[in-house]
């Protein structure tokens, strides 16, 4: 059996990463997507374990003390993190799965899980990415402002991801998210089980 | 426009590495071979400039002085290499190009062109591979067994190789190479024209 890849996806806001997410998903049934662990209140509709797994600062702080996330960060007083253990349980069952996470967290997932394949999801243009944010209408002029100069920083980091994607409209962002996804399975981190299997029978 | 990638495909002897190349780039025409050059003399139907590039030994020692191939070799008494410059002539016009090449040849390809991408080839055993070289008849039963200790020293090379693909029939190898090259167009090497472009919208 092959390995299980792991696939952390960072995106500035309003690139469109969270559709890209929901239709790779629809498409490849059999990709497992990282729940977080978050301190903050669960929203109207968010359901436990499935949007996010709600803990209490206590939980989550002795989880932090047992190093047991990959990557965490508090943010706006609220404090988020991935969990080591089920992305573990996901690779040995040789499953895939997917971790929505920004360029904060890649870098600690980076050190943490070398192995980790890397997607950073570019908009086409900065003036397509205020155009997207300005259509959202849910926004204030000043929280889109907000929100550019955020993607200004966090699109210097796409070096430090292994494959670059473009939500261009006219191309199939999300058929690149699904080749990606495919062509993991033949890595050589991920075939070594099955390679160490064929050696053997070389009496080698 | 994308960069064009370099794509170098390794086998031992008998795993059906030129089946298998032969069928991506029916499927994939977009794809160039790399053509070597060589001294030995073309055989019956083999074409100069398709088959391989078929030189005089002081031309071909020539061009080692000028340090103008990525990897060269003399097998038994003739010389074979392959230039660097067609493969970066490929790779400005944004085409995909394909070497096949042993894992000496590799080896020096790594070297010389770090980002070029790498795939081994493994048959699913010992025992299939055995079986697939008796099958040919074309071999003496000495040839064969020096052909299956070649493949035990080759096949410990796999752990250089970026991807692995078993050649196993009930599996489709040649549609898992095509998911490796189409993936790879997304890969940060391929992608640095089109990312500095569109930073450059954010008056980064």
């Amino acid at each position: 059996m092959t390995r299980g890849s792991i696939f952390v996806i960072s995106a500035p806001s309003g690139a469109g990463k969270s559709t890209l997410i929901k239709r790779l998903i629809a498409r490849m049934p059999e990709l497992s997507f990282s729940v977080s662990y978050t301190t903050r209140a669960p929203r109207a509709q968010e359901e436990d374990g499935s949007d996010y797994n709600f803990v209490s600062r206590k939980v989550f702080e002795r989880m932090v003390r047992r190093d047991e996330f990959v990557e965490w960060a508090e943010v706006y007083g609220h404090l988020y993190g991935t969990a080591q253990k089920p992305l573990r349980a996901a690779q040995e069952k040789g499953r895939d799965i997917l971790l929505d996470i920004d360029v904060q967290g890649h870098a600690q997932v980076r050190r943490r899980l070398p192995e980790a394949v890397s997607i950073f999801i570019l908009p086409p243009s900065f003036q397509e990415l205020a155009r997207r944010l300005r259509d959202r209408h849910s926004d204030a002029e000043e929280e889109i402002e907000r929100r550019l100069n955020t993607a200004r920083g966090e699109i210097a980091h796409w070096p430090e991801y292994d494959y670059v994607v473009v939500n261009d409209l006219k191309k199939d962002a999300t058929q690149a998210l699904e080749v990606i996804v495919r062509a993991s399975r033949f890595r050589r981190h991920t075939q070594a089980a099955q390679v160490e299997k064929i050696i053997g029978t070389f009496g080698g």
